[in-house]
């Protein structure tokens, strides 16, 4: 239910990182005024926000494992976001149903692109809450956890240098999490098996994952 | 499952009352033709029938108890109708699915708005049978009632002075009737509570709150 | 969602004729006093009941495939019911819940156990009605056909020779139709391909079907 | 949803005054010791509890519409009450699931059966909360008002006069309200029209109740 | 589950036959190019194709009990499709969800339409798998089968002389088949027995019906 | 969904190990004949097992916060295990339902209680896999880990020491892990902050709170 990715290129980084080298950042909470745990930066930057949402947008998209694992079937484009020394965004949960403009989403998974060096700053981990343990999320330039949005968790203070991270929503046709783990683990052992098994075995746990599909997806 | 709300003001009842006043009211049966059971005018004038519907759509969606209750998704445009001595309206059950124009709704509420003065018209109670006990309703000027579609009901005889109301249906966000109104009391609970408690408590109540709606809440 | 399975040796088959050779029979309607469409005659002989039941009971619980098919957690001891000449069951569908003196069971599954040579009688089929199509049944002396309790079915007349067969009626861990059978389907999967899987793969496999049981399965 | 049965002779609701009067009773948070808002008068003896309330269960069961509305497998033994001058139950929710020695339910329905006539008290009427509107419900003595376990209630102060009444709690095959409301439904049509239908279009429709039950019913 | 309908006029199946008899058809295997099991040729012409997939449309469509059976929202442009001989179409599941072009819907029902004589033809049953029996299929020029989108099924051999049929896919309100059956039924009771019913009791049958369709149906 | 709960004395702890020292301990498999992936001891006297699990249940039966975070309503009698060096327990999952001589049950939760101080072994970590992240779980002597029984997670090589854990499986009322987790903190709202609410809102929580229990709650 916690899925790393490898996502970016370096070169793909690398871009992202010069469009937010020259682009505007203002405080993260224009986009959630009443909170009084989000304390950092985020894009504030039309054409900025346009280039890197393109190529985080398409990225995830293309990737097959993320289509496997999250049945997108929406995403707000992505936004970058920077901690610096002592930012940090106290727990919270996020909202079940978003707008942006025209377009609504029932926001199922989260998904943080990790854009600094993990070397590069010190404390800044994505920490989830699984009644009384904890995960603790940290990932290299370039890959993506995606994560429940169910959950709630926290962005722990950045203590020395700078995080930078992209940030998105995704709808997954199938809503609930453990539905959706269920049919992903399949499609892994027909992907891990299938070409061992006779057509008729083959055909019948085709089946099975298409009628699961039918019975736990949301319709188009 | 029934909620009396306060909508409109005396002005826009008086505005209501007077496009009401020089618009053409035609045989209810216009939009119900195999009914055996309604007997009341409704609006068929078509500037009267989008002036009256703006201000009522947008006096409801501007609401915002309504909005904790409903959770509205779609909403026909409010039509007014006019229930003159004798004229009643059978036992009937809402369709489930209605269709105006190119706009197909679930309806899972139904909306009364009450434009006469209670004391003007004797007779006329919108009646819900609930197993064999029955909710009698009847509210002031200006005053909606938002019930379940779900009931059988009935608009009782007018057997003196005339029973103007504007009526229109609602798909919710939260389809089944239970869940919505445990939504709504949760809600509730947290805007008369919400201050007092601690932020970690609040986060976990909030958390609840989107879970549930996740869980529940159709997909845009 | 239609099983036949072998579960009768000869030799239980001849036990099972003798028994019924040498009991009473009485008109089936005194289980079904109402019923207007049931024209057969089923055992009523204490002794030969308790001999003959568990003979089945024993013999369906132990066959591996009908446990993969049926997910039994309560069977209705097998009752022998005989059609001679003339005698049918007309379209009904079988009743939700079942009681038999303490025993209480959803009936899910119903099980028609063939002791008769097919070729011994005329007539006499077993047809389920599916939309306005229809699955005819007939089997071998010792073989079962297990079908869903939800379809409406008939016997047909018997038109020569003599029809034995037991009946009952069984609940289903898994009460679902559509889910029991994707359960059964999974487990075939397993069966044909899980010697071929690496460990890890066939573990993640166990661990959907574990999960779906949990998940759609009714409690002890 | 709201249910009224007549459900004792007058004999039966004489004997049941006549234990009453005989009988101990004492405050009734003996039951419920946390509850700030229970004022009244409870059975406390137990000949005369088990008398009674095998008069009370005998009757609730054995009376066919309450068996078709209540879909009942479990009912605890119907305790008398006793409001004199000044006493009431505040507004309170029934718990989900009840202990009483070994005997475990969950209680979908509670029932409540007058046994004063309605003339001989002032006050004490029983309020179920509807959203804001209320039922306010009082019968005559031998009748039973069966209603949802999922309301918030309250009995009103009884401002002259005694009511007697006796409380039980049902769990239902069926825990969902509106999909035990439908059954019933269904069944009433079934009754007023079934003798008209010819015997295919009765034979589908009860194959639709029957697998209704299945698909919503709790296994034994 | 399986329904048979007369949808085509003699003149349209002439018609059809014409637009087959000059258009181009190709290798099935250009819309599934994975395929190991499909052996047919697929019409491949623009014109051709919109003229067909409207007259089938239409027929569809405008047909009531297509309507009552099926609760359609969507349906993709039906597709001509012809086995001469040694032609097939091996076992497989239908995908759950289908993308094309802009339009994506879920397959809950698959349709078969007719229009070549059954007896010019020899082979070329259409079969569906139900646990270890099956259903033949097979109808007369004009008429449609539909079925369950979740079997397993094939189309035999073709042995002599030419199949050609059209085929599309489905979306129903009701995604679940024994729920969209259930309410199938309920509906032809009503057709069947409404008339001789007094008002309050098909009212009464009415609300269930639109309570479960608000229950089980797909939001707009 | 992970919880820690301090539940025995420092006094049972002592009396556990003392039985453990003296009871007989075989191989694990004895009750997975069929594991290839279970390398430990288990207890096999029954004496001390008696002795032990009777222990051991009544500590977790009698700690509210086992009961507000399980809502037990069945457990098998834990049973001691012991990992000397170099044993470990493969990743596998749990099954979904249980036997044990009459008793059966389904395998909701899984509980490790720790017996060992974790400074007594190297390795030994018990670690549960969520997607590609996991979660590692060690706890005091004395203290228990409830964990979903749905995961794959393995106990990792024992490579110093001893490690003494008891094991268990729990049935939850509330089958579902979402679902039980969203009550668990529900009712952590209510014990928060229930004092300072009025006796409306509180009412209204608690009413929300058994609403959801009679939804999701498994009957008795």
């Amino acid at each position: 239910m916690f899925k790393e990715l490898e996502i970016l290129s370096a070169a793909q980084v690398a871009e992202l990182r010069g469009i937010a080298a020259s682009a505007r950042f203002v405080d993260g909470r224009i986009s959630n005024p009443h909170s009084t745990v989000k304390q950092n930066l985020q894009l504030h930057d039309e054409a900025a926000y346009d280039r890197s949402s393109q190529i985080l947008t398409q990225a995830l998209y293309g990737h097959e494992d993320f289509q496997n694992f999250a049945f997108p079937v929406a995403m707000l484009p992505p936004m970058m976001a920077r901690y610096t020394s002592e930012m940090r965004y106290g727990a919270h949960a996020d909202a079940a149903f978003l707008q942006l403009g025209n377009m609504g989403l029932r926001s199922d998974l989260s998904c943080t692109v990790f854009l600094s060096d993990p070397d590069g700053y010190e404390g800044g981990d994505l920490v989830a809450r699984l009644g009384n343990s904890e995960v603790r999320l940290r990932a290299a330039a370039g890959s993506a956890i995606v994560y429940p949005s169910t959950t709630i968790h926290r962005v722990e203070e950045v203590t020395k240098g700078e995080r930078l991270v992209a940030l998105t929503f995704i709808e997954s046709r199938i809503a609930d999490g453990e539905q959706r783990e269920l049919l992903y683990e399949l499609n892994e052992v027909a992907a891990a098996a299938g070409e061992m098994m006779d057509v008729d075995t083959y055909t019948r746990l085709q089946r099975v994952q298409q009628n699961l599909m039918r019975k736990w997806g949301d319709p188009d």
